[in-house]
């Protein structure tokens, strides 16, 4: 694509989204919504750095606001890496198959790009369990007036890695190596039951500060 | 501001929303999730439309486009509302309290602000319920290659009416009209139980296309 989407102008990446192109879809769209959770996380942090009422807390949430910058970042990276993932699938569906040697050929193509197009949700689904982690903190120590703010990221971060799961799954569908397939669904589960015991534990403590 | 925030590109909104400025803030982006939520029903849609193998539903799924696109219409609306809200809000707190007229008078803008600002993620969570129960249909009827989309569109949904309720609630906060609190908080719970309910209804009729 001409450009990376984080330069593209939220309208015209939803009019995108909306139209017969497969690309962006909901992996893209995950990567999005993880990067807006950590956006808001760093937020939190901006609203009680500097803030002499929140002295006691400052190295902690300069941590946070470290890691989330970070993952921030690397998320906002996967709205289009999954969107040339997906590219290289397609790619592969065009190959010619008319012998064996051809045939083998494209099977071997189309493995490797499904198993990219696999990897990509499935990291952001693993950096949307880091978001929920950060969340829980910055609805601790970051300033009360921003709480609402660190729930609505423990929330993104649960709506993230649930739709980066759905991705996963519909790319392992394909994917013939059942080593990598076990693999990739074990850890996908691992990300899913973080992110909603996190979404539960920071939405209580959420309300309970509002 | 200058521009309508989805004006803005998804890298500078990001930004903005990661500074100290407090908005945009978590009802702006529940506003731009549900925005994402129907952009990917829509997508559902135009990969079914004008598809022979698919004649049975084009006009159900017709339907489901012109509902959808509308939705989209008005919360990528709210995304910027949402911050317009807020500034009214801040204005008020700004306003003097030097004697009892200037307080009744700081008192009375502060309390209409406050609802407006209420108001705007009200609407947020009333439209995203509407997403979420179109996604259902876009799920059903809608190309199958592209369930995970509208799976995608129903998490999404949730996360934006429950982000929504959040920014609802720390309004209401400091709202003294009774009635107009239990008006809101009552829709909002109506609001709340019916994304959740799709969300596991969608999810789940996802999960076993895919």
């Amino acid at each position: 694509m001409e450009h990376a989407y984080d330069e593209w102008s939220i309208q015209a990446y939803l009019d995108k989204l909306a139209s017969a192109d497969p690309e962006p879809g909901g992996g893209s769209v995950a990567a999005l919504v993880g990067s807006l959770g950590a956006g808001l996380v760093t937020m939190v942090t901006a609203l009680t750095l500097g803030k002499e009422k929140f002295a006691a807390v400052q190295d902690d949430v300069a941590e946070i606001r470290h890691e989330a910058e970070k993952l921030r970042g690397e998320l906002t990276g996967f709205i289009t890496a999954d969107a040339e993932a997906y590219g290289q699938v397609a790619a592969a569906l065009k190959l010619p198959r008319d012998n064996d040697a051809q045939k083998r050929e494209r099977n071997r193509v189309m493995q490797a790009a499904l198993k990219g197009a696999a990897e990509v949700p499935l990291k952001v689904a693993e950096a949307a369990v880091a978001v929920a982690r950060l969340s829980l903190p910055a609805a601790e120590k970051g300033n009360p007036n921003a709480v609402s703010d660190a729930g609505v990221a423990a929330l993104l971060a649960d709506a993230a890695a649930q739709s980066a799961a759905l991705n996963v799954k519909i790319n392992l569908a394909w994917i013939e190596d059942e080593a990598f397939k076990k693999d990739a669904w074990t850890r996908v589960e691992a990300a899913l039951s973080e992110t909603a015991r996190l979404r539960d534990v920071v939405l209580a403590l959420t309300y309970s500060k509002i």
